[in-house]
This record gives structure tokens, sequence and C-alpha cells, in this order.
């Protein structure tokens, strides 16, 4: 009986026009139409783009983990 | 008279189920309780659990400094 | 007939009290006084003082990207 | 006749009970199932969990890189 | 009506016998065959295998970034 | 009812003249005297003394989480 | 008599259709009509646009050093 | 009989309106009040206050490993 | 009434026959000729050049904070 | 009197069909041979090759230091 | 009979008037009248020098890999 | 007639009772007694041995370029 699990990990951009929380949950929204078992995410960069003189969009790139078996 | 100052900096993990400066509130809060004249923080990595495909906590990794004498 | 472009990226420093959007839209709002053509932003320091064992100000330190020509 | 080859990396974490070999094994183990052609790996990170003051797994982050055509 | 997107970055290697852009531009095409709507990269590494002295491959690590929907 | 928790995480160096496993167990044999409560821990360099032409000792340094309250 | 120098380091993102070389001169050709006596650079990025699956621009971030006084 | 040790690294800034040297004086100065055996240092960051266009003070943040037993 | 402010960081280099500290002051004596309100800097890059198998210079690069308004 | 000492460090990369010490080993065995007075290593990279979907060789480079005199 | 390989990297920097790539060539040519078998390489730096506006030398650092035995 | 030129790059830790400044000398007198034409420096670590509460030797990790033809 295996007691050990094992993880993928891929990267994902989330953009949002509010806030960095709000694109990660954009990003999260969309990943998880295709994959199971989300179990983790780390920020691994914070970008946007500027028109007019303000944030258009914040980008926000994730590490997300899930479990595969 | 000394004119210089010692600082220690010590790594606190700060969770929230609200947003990213909510868990940084938090590990203050805790952090607040032992140490005296916390001076400033870096946020060293951002990160957090999915639950259900949403974020569950974020959970903020700080480097806190704070003045030894 | 130039079909390239070329870009300056400058490093800002903003600060509030409130969020760390806020600090980001702080120093886009000082740095459009000088700087038409603002395109892109990048995150690369997030810090903060404390007060009385509470957020006094976030410091969000950005490379700023803009057009020159 | 094509002359060069193109590798995709994707990143998977193994976890062991007993050591980082055993955890590296265990990722290649999985990964087997639906990667062909697995042609090398890099460690990226590694890291545990601890239970009753003990390694209760090892956690080590792999980038695995194989041919694709 | 959605004003945001996500995208997903995925790591490639490319390799050639001439140039890094070629290397690049083989990266590409091997890619696109399985990605529509690649949008950008960013080189990661550069390396190669020498030959009897002399450069027998370029190597180049990209991260691709693409839009999903 | 507090739904968040707070960690701390210190930096310690285990050695063993064993293995890289070994001092990771030493490390946290010793840490647990006095640190309750300990979560996971982080590889974070790993170096060693050599005598005579051989290992003397692996030295591997690890960050350890706790949760503080 | 002055026996040393103080340089600046600025950061400039140059593109280019045609190769990563040629996109450093555009970033030298355009920095040289405001910044005299330019030094050196250092390539701190390589990315680039991809159109219909093909490289469309090369983007190569520079820093460029030069005397001021 | 036990042959091997265990260290613990923490993270100090010293200050000094002289040298670097001397910041990490002072630093080592403070910490010997409370810890014993002090056995190596890492500097980690080197920084300073400018006041009216000179040095006021330089601060230079160290790991200093010590024994644990 | 505003209540944060906004810095501004650039990168310098400085050069001394010396030593590292009279390198940092050289590189703010020459900045501050056109900077008012230089706040603090960190050390980014220590190097030199050799003659004669001894240091001829030493060059230390800095990013320099100040704000704007 | 001299009160000094002076170390090279070089970077060797070991291999080993069994575990990632056994890689330092055979480094620290094959450079021992030309090298007197090795004293210490550091991990700088751990890899390998995979074959048929399991580990065929461990890769460790280390950095080797030894005294020069 | 041994079944693993023992390699060195040491570190050199071509420089070519021309591109990158000569740059990389310009190394290995120097470097194989002493190597014998050498490997790999990998880029860890592009930099050069800016003469009258233009690049006048590519200088290309590169960890070049060779069997030892 | 060749007009460009190859340099190695070589790691070297340089010690010393008093200061950073005279670590370095340490490393490069040592050096040039087997390397000509040694052409600049790059400090890559800087660390330091603690007796009894106060620095008795700094240690200085340098990368010391020379010319090779």
């Amino acid at each position: 009986m295996s007691k050990h699990h094992v993880y993928k990990k891929i990267e994902i951009v989330g953009s949002s026009e509010k806030s960095i929380e709000d694109a990660i949950d954009n990003a999260l929204a969309e990943c998880s139409k295709s994959v199971k078992c989300m179990d983790w995410f780390e920020v691994v960069e914070t970008r946007g783009h500027i028109v007019d003189g303000k944030v258009a969009h914040y980008q926000v790139a994730l590490k997300i983990g899930f479990r595969i078996e």
C-alpha cells in the first residue's frame, strides 16, 4: 500500500483589473476546469500593464501544485 | 554614547483567508506578543493552500526586523 | 520605416498605508507626472514599516517600462 | 533530415518516507506512466514534513526533461 | 463579459547546430504543432554540446506563454 | 474563533558522518529538544568537510517551520 | 587631480525582428542619442513576442554603463 | 558518543558610522551578550543611510552561526 | 494631505584606489551634484581592476534611493 | 609570519549509479589524485540521467575548496 | 570496472566583434588548446564593450565541462 | 591578426585578520605567484570566523579574471 504521493507543478498567469488576489482567483478558476485536486500555489512573479498612467491589469504568475495518480 | 543600533531579523509566516495584507497583519499581531520594537518587514514568499479550486489560505513569509539592545 | 521599439526601465518605490495595490498606484501616479507612455511594471520587492506592532506603510519597489523614441 | 531535437521540461514533486533518492524514484515511477523518453532530471527543491520531531516525508521537486517529436 | 485572460507557461528546450536564434525557432516550430496561440517566450538557459572542440548543438531553454480559455 | 495560523522559521545546520538524510535527522533531533510542533523543513544548503580526501561530515542547512501561538 | 571615475547604469530594452545582436544594436542606437560615453552593457533578460508560431520580435533587456562627470 | 554537531544561524544587522568592518564588529558585540560560541558569520546584505549626501550609517546584515547542544 | 512618499532608485558605480568605503563615498559625492535628498544605498556588486598583481581600483555598484515629489 | 591562508575553489561533477552521497565520494576520489589538502565542498547542483524510466546516474556538481601555498 | 565519470567545470570568457556565437567559438578554440574532451558549455553571462555608441566586443562567460580521468 | 581575447576566471578565497580589503590583497598576492596578467576580480562571498565573540578572520571569495593566450 503506497504511503507516498506525487505532485505536478504547472505555471499559470492570471490577470485582473482589480487586485493581486483577484488575479490569483482568476488563474485558479480557469485552471480548475481541467485540473482536479489543486493543492497549493506559489507566487513567482507579479507584473502588470499600465494604460493612461494607471494599472490596467495585474498579472500574477503562479506555480500550482496538484496530486497525480 | 552609542550612535549605532543592532537589529535582529526573524522569519515568520502569516496566513489569512482574506488577503495578502491580512496575512501580513496576522503575522505581525502574533509576533508583537513576544517582540517589542518591530521596525520593518520584507516579504520573502507568497504561497497559499487551495481547497475546492479556490484559495483557502494565503501564506506570506516575512522577515521582520527589530532593534535589540 | 522602423518596426522596432526601444524601452527604458526605471525603478520606483511607492508607499501606502492601505494596501500593496495602493502603493503601486501611488508609484504610478507620481511617475506619470514626468514619464509619458508607461507601458508595464514588474514588482521587485515588497517591504514595509511597522509602528506599534502594525503595518504603517507598505513599500513596493517596481520596475516601470516605457517606450523611448 | 532533422539533426536537432526538442525537449519539454515538467516539474514533479516526489515524496518518500525513506530517502531523497527514493523520493526521486517515486517521482520518476509515477511520471513514466504517462511520459515516454524521460531523459534527465534536475533537483530544484528539497523539503519535507516533520511529525513528532522526525522526518515523515522527504519531498523533492524535480524538473524532468524528455524529448518531444 | 470577461475582461481578463489566463495564460499557461511551459518550458521547452530547442537545439540547433547553427545559432541561438535557430534553436529558439526550432523550439517554437515543434511546440506550435500542439499549442495554439503562443504569445511570448523567455530564455531561461543557454547551453550546448561540444564535439571535437567546437559547438555541436546550441541548447536554449525557453518558457513559452500562451493563452488558455 | 481564529481560523489562521502563524509559523516561525528558524535556520539549523545538522551534520553527520553518514549521509545527508542523517544530517537532517540530527538537526531535527537537537531542535526538537526546545521546539514543539515542528511542521516542515526546507534544505537551503548542502556542504561538508573533507579529511584525507574523503567526506568527514555532511553539513546540511535547513529552515525549520513550526507553529507559534 | 581625480584618479577615479563614477559610472551610471541604466536599463534599456531593445527589440528586433532579426536577431538578439540586432536588438542590442537597436537599444544602443536609441540610447546614444541622449547618452554620451556609453562604456559597457550587460544582458539581463532575453525574451520575445510570438506571432503565428514564429518569433515576431526579440526583446533584450540591457544594463548600459556610462561615465558621469 | 556523539561525533556530530548542530548549529543555529540567526540574522543580525549591525550598523556603524565608520566602516563595513565596524558594523560587523558592532553586530557581533551585541550578539555576544546573549549567544555563546559564535562560530562564523556570512554577510548577506550591505546597505546604508545617506544624510546630506554622505554615508551616515553602514548597515550590514549577517547570518551568524553558533553551536547548540 | 499626502501621507505617503515615492522614491526612485538609480544604479551608480563608484571607484576608488583606497577602499570599498571610499568607492561608496565617491559614488555619493558625484551623485549628490545632481540628486537632492539621497536617502539610502544598497551595495549590489563589488569588483575591481588588478594591475601588476594588486588592486588598482575597487568598483562598487550601488542602488541609491531618493525621494521624488 | 603569515597568519592567514588562501584557498582555491574548483568545480567538479561526480556521478554514481547508487546515490547522491556516492556521487560526491566519486568526485572527491578522482579529485584527490591531483589535489592535496581538500578542505570542504559545497553542493551546487544535483541532476541525473534517466534510462528506461529510472535513475541511471546521479550527477552532483560540487565546489571543492583547498588551501594553496 | 568503473561505470561512472568525473567532470571538471572551468569558467572562460570569450569575446568577438561579430556575434555571441562567435564569442563562444573563440572561447572554445582557445580552450581546446589545453583541454581535451570538452563535453558541454553553459552560458553564465553576456556582456560587451561599447565604443562610439556601438558594440565593440561581445563578451560571453561560459562554464565548460570536460571529463577527467 | 587576432582582435579578440579569451579570459579564464578562477575562484580564490583570501583571508585576513584586519579587513575585507586586506583579505582581497592576500588572495591576489598568493594568486600572482602562479598567474600572470590578472585583470579583474569580482567578490562573490564575504564570510568570517568568530573567536571569543570577535572577528578572527575575514574570508572573501573572489573570482579572478586573467587573459589566456
